[in-house]
């Protein structure tokens, strides 16, 4: 059997999850899918996700998807380059033939050419990255300019945009970890990343997720941009729960947290660096909702997705030593959130090669 | 002028507190009361205070205490020797000329046997003590049995009594650290420091919170076991805060604490050992309500006020080694919680020898 793997995050799966599937089984022509999803906490936004991670492992399994494993807190909650590299060692180790990845671009040649530049200038490349976060760059934009200085600026592909930026990431980690596994990518149709106005009936998840925390709940987002599984799903969470999950939620305890902690004790968590606990303190002792809060600490040193990770390492007292610790150890047990039979039949054929990776040793 | 000094949590200002302040301004014909009390963490529970400290203070003035000073949580939320001790070094360092302390006893002279038969046997004490504490005793349990090992039982003061052991511990401070202190002591009326039940017009502390934090307001207990101005302050402060506070409200924070911390974090919080950690970790796992937690956690081995003490220490990340560098360092300045003019003109009259006490070195 032959699986093709893709990297989500579900959060919540709409019908633009459901074309990339759909599509993915098209072109890499495998017999199922296998899907590596973040677990609780996101990698994006740094942010919870809207309902738990079984619950949408479910919707993905019942829309298609043949095997959805969590991918751990340590690379889920991270940025692109880390969080590509555990995805794609966790397909390698999954014995997957191909990964289709959406991007704007749309075309793998062109990530096939920036891979070429990369691995020609591979030391300038190091050398101008870390120079531009001297220089106060945030990550992804000393990644841009890095990458420009060395000349892919004549490259088709334009890394600015999110999902170029991810794909790229993707493509260079199987270059390092597994050159067997064939890189795919769909152009990703209507709606950019980061749109926040509803296109139907393909919408970023970011759109909806705005729509769905709005008071009042929003029946045509519900009807038109989501299959009916997830719509189904959401509102049995709801029901069950009596909410969504969004950082406000969380604020509460962030602030807690922050209050009652030492600023030595901030600055050993993954993610704070250059005095940025004495931000979070004095943000955390003004602030009344996690937005103000946000506000008070961004400069133009973080990007606001890498500001919300350093809060779920908050949140969850995630210390830099414990992601050195498990970043350069052997992977953790697998955990497996959803399969359909085809799914299972794939473990079971595969049964010698990837047993041991769902027990600890 | 002369100061009699008062140690108090005043959880809430009650009419046998009036009583107390009222009785120790004539035994000790002093000239100004000064009351040291605990902040927003109380020892005797080891819990938050139904309200704020200031507003608990400026009740106090309004009902005729000369200056309320803040006893600091690294004293105040101790076991009764360590809360003695520090209470007494603040108000000799405020230098008061007598304390007078309610007990159920209700005669100082008994407490100077007590004293006397304790400073001919103290070495013969400490070790029974720590004997009677490897046996599995509580703590305070422990002093008693070391007590009656040397003869304590056959002396008039009952110790097992909650405000005899305190004044106790109050009186072997003063002997240690400030012999110019005249210890004395009123007798506690109508309550015991334990019941529940009401009867007026005088009533524990304990029991009124216990109807105060019931839904529906009770009418009666505020208009007979509190004086007017600690029900208007207390209606002021629900008001403006929509809550008074008491632990099931922490419990959240608490939760969320213990299980976002590892197990060698937990032993690292002041007054947690041998293996509470595991305990608390896996009672937080299931535990529904700060109830339901404690009785989970509760054993033979503690008190259920040292375990309230353990969780107050969580809830603000107080560690042992925090608690160590504060009881081995000069005390923090000295914080005015509220006074009266008479306060006011008593500490512009001993400017010279306390002034230094606010500043900070």
């Amino acid at each position: 059997m032959k699986a093709c793997g893709l990297i989500v995050e579900y959060n919540p799966f709409h019908n633009g999850h459901l074309y990339h599937a759909r599509k993915a089984k098209e072109i890499s022509n495998a017999d199922c899918t296998i899907a590596v999803m973040s677990g609780n906490f996101l990698q994006r936004g740094g942010e919870p996700a809207i309902i738990d991670k079984f619950s949408r492992a479910k919707i993905a399994v019942e829309q298609g998807i043949d095997l959805v494993v969590e991918l751990p807190y340590y690379y889920a909650v991270q940025h692109s380059e880390l969080f590509a590299k555990g995805a794609i060692t966790l397909l390698s180790a999954l014995k997957v033939h191909s990964v289709c990845f959406g991007s704007e671009h749309g075309d793998i040649a062109g990530f096939n050419q920036i891979l070429g530049l990369l691995s020609n200038h591979q030391d300038t490349y190091i050398t101008y990255f870390k120079q531009a976060l001297t220089e106060g760059n945030s990550y992804p934009k000393a990644h841009q300019k890095a990458f420009y200085r060395i000349g892919g600026k004549d490259l088709p592909v334009d890394i600015a945009k999110p999902n170029n930026i991810l794909g790229f990431q993707y493509v260079h980690s199987i270059n390092e970890i597994d050159r067997s596994i064939t890189p795919l990518t769909i152009q990703r149709i209507q709606n950019d990343y980061h749109d926040q106005v509803i296109s139907e009936p393909i919408a970023s998840a970011t759109s909806i997720r705005n729509e769905l925390l709005k008071e009042k709940l929003p029946d045509k987002i519900l009807k038109t941009t989501i299959p009916n599984t997830t719509r189904r799903i959401l509102l049995e969470y709801k029901k069950d729960h009596s909410y969504w999950h969004d950082w406000e939620k969380y604020f509460p305890l962030l602030r807690y947290r922050i209050l009652t902690m030492t600023a030595d004790e901030i600055s050993g968590i993954h993610g704070v660096v250059e005095g940025l606990e004495h931000r979070l303190i004095n943000a955390a002792k003004e602030a009344i909702s996690f937005e103000s809060f946000m506000k008070a600490i961004k400069t133009k040193r973080y990007t606001w997705t890498s500001l919300q990770r350093v809060c779920t390492h908050i949140l969850t007292n995630t210390t830099k030593q414990e992601i050195i610790a498990k970043i350069h150890t052997e992977m953790e047990p697998v955990r497996i959130l959803a399969m359909s039979s085809v799914g299972q039949q794939y473990l079971n054929q595969n049964k010698k090669q990837i047993s041991h990776l769902f027990t600890r040793v």
